[in-house]
């Protein structure tokens, strides 16, 4: 199942995606709307509204963001050869989130913007010491997510919470695929095109520590809440984005999250 | 005026303390229930609760926590010699507060817990892009806080999400002290004790970067909300704490925050 959130009309709701989103144009696409929160059992209404007709926003309601850096060996060599031999963790905080279509406003405070493309694990259950054969029961679904980075501040500031936690710093999107088990997310193509030209192109199976492995590296060490997200690092071909850009993230089985760098007003 | 968060018989508040705490002992002192959330105007319900009966929680109920590194310059030496030309921030999750009273839980992914004395600043708006002059304007208030670290899970992963992350790795209170200006908040005597001996004492006008600085800094790149929380940074003097040990953190006109830290159960 494919859970949304959005607005319309003023009002916030999270709905299930009804259609083929993999063949059908978006016009096509029906949101069913879901009756409070869905991380645990929850009941379709269904009241339907067009996705068309929709805002989508950030599809998770969480607590934290907690990113890898360094996980494709390919995009380590990129920035500077050094492949890390234990995952390390970073936050972004959720003031950082917007929606698929919502615009990244070119922050003022940097002059090198990035995108990187990355598979994020949402999170359904409180959990902590998650013992790897339980990873499993802990996911929620999988998503698209943009690690936009602040390159120049990045380099500049030792700890990252300016250069990636900037509002704007993490489009999410378009929804939250709950159909994938742990297997298929550590085997899915993904790719960033800026413009519609192919920036970044890899597949989740290049990941150096699993997404188990990475799962039971942060709960050694803190609670996760139901809507956590967990980034699991950016396959190489991370480049410059330019105000009009337009940058997408696809994941193979889970969609396309899109968004559009404007100018700040 | 002093705001603490509790909670008593399973309800949990905000609560204006009557007494001058400063010399009264903590059974002399009386919380009177606010009506609601104290960041807007507030009502005072007249209801009154002895402190004593209480367990005092997080004074406050925010998005998340900015932290600066090395902004004591003894500390930046007694860390390696370096004192960074710009502030630096990093994230510690709102999962990883504690009130006073709470007992730290030695974590098992480390051996080398530290304390770290730090002058909290809480936020009472929400605010992006604060100019320097209208940073008084966002303060809500002051507090002690602890920022608990992992030291050799520090020296090893780059990024310290897990090292000054994890759950208790920021024990924050007793309450937030409203009646400083920022004049007088950097100018307050810091102590760290370990079992009632002195580990660490500065004050906060070494401050590298000033409380203006550092709220100018972290909103040029992200929205601040109601009850985030600024970590100023630790004077020298930052130690080892075992299982057993009692920490307390002192900070001139506002108040003294105590933790025990426990083993694992």
């Amino acid at each position: 199942m494919r859970i949304a959130r959005f607005s319309i009309d003023g009002n916030v709701a999270f709905g299930a995606v009804e259609g083929d989103s993999s063949t059908a144009t978006d016009g096509e696409l029906v949101l069913d709307i879901i009756k409070g929160i869905p991380y645990a059992d929850f009941e379709l209404s269904g009241v339907k509204v067009p996705l068309s007709k929709v805002r989508l926003l950030p599809p998770v309601l969480g607590n934290k963001i907690v990113a890898f850096g360094r996980n494709y060996a390919d995009h380590a060599k990129e920035m500077g050869g050094e492949v890390p031999e234990a995952p390390f963790a970073f936050f972004k905080p959720t003031t950082s989130m917007i929606g698929s279509g919502d615009a990244i406003v070119y922050p003022g405070f940097t002059e090198e913007l990035h995108h990187e493309a990355e598979l994020a694990v949402v999170i359904g259950r409180m959990c902590r010491e998650v013992p790897r054969e339980r990873v499993k029961d802990v996911i929620y679904g999988y998503t698209c997510a943009n690690d936009i980075t602040a390159r120049d501040v990045q380099r500049r500031e030792k700890q990252w919470a300016r250069a990636k936690g900037f509002d704007g710093a993490c489009p999410i999107g378009p929804w939250v695929e709950t159909g994938l088990d742990i297997a298929a997310a550590s085997d899915l193509a993904i790719q960033c095109t800026v413009n519609g030209e192919q920036r970044q192109l890899g597949s989740t199976s290049q990941m150096i520590h699993s997404i188990e492995d990475l799962i039971v590296n942060v709960t050694e060490a803190m609670t996760l809440l139901p809507g956590d997200v967990i980034l699991t690092g950016t396959p190489a071909g991370v480049g410059p984005l330019n105000v009009g850009d337009e940058v997408a993230v696809t994941i193979q089985g889970i969609g396309t999250l899109t968004n559009k760098v404007i100018k700040r007003g």
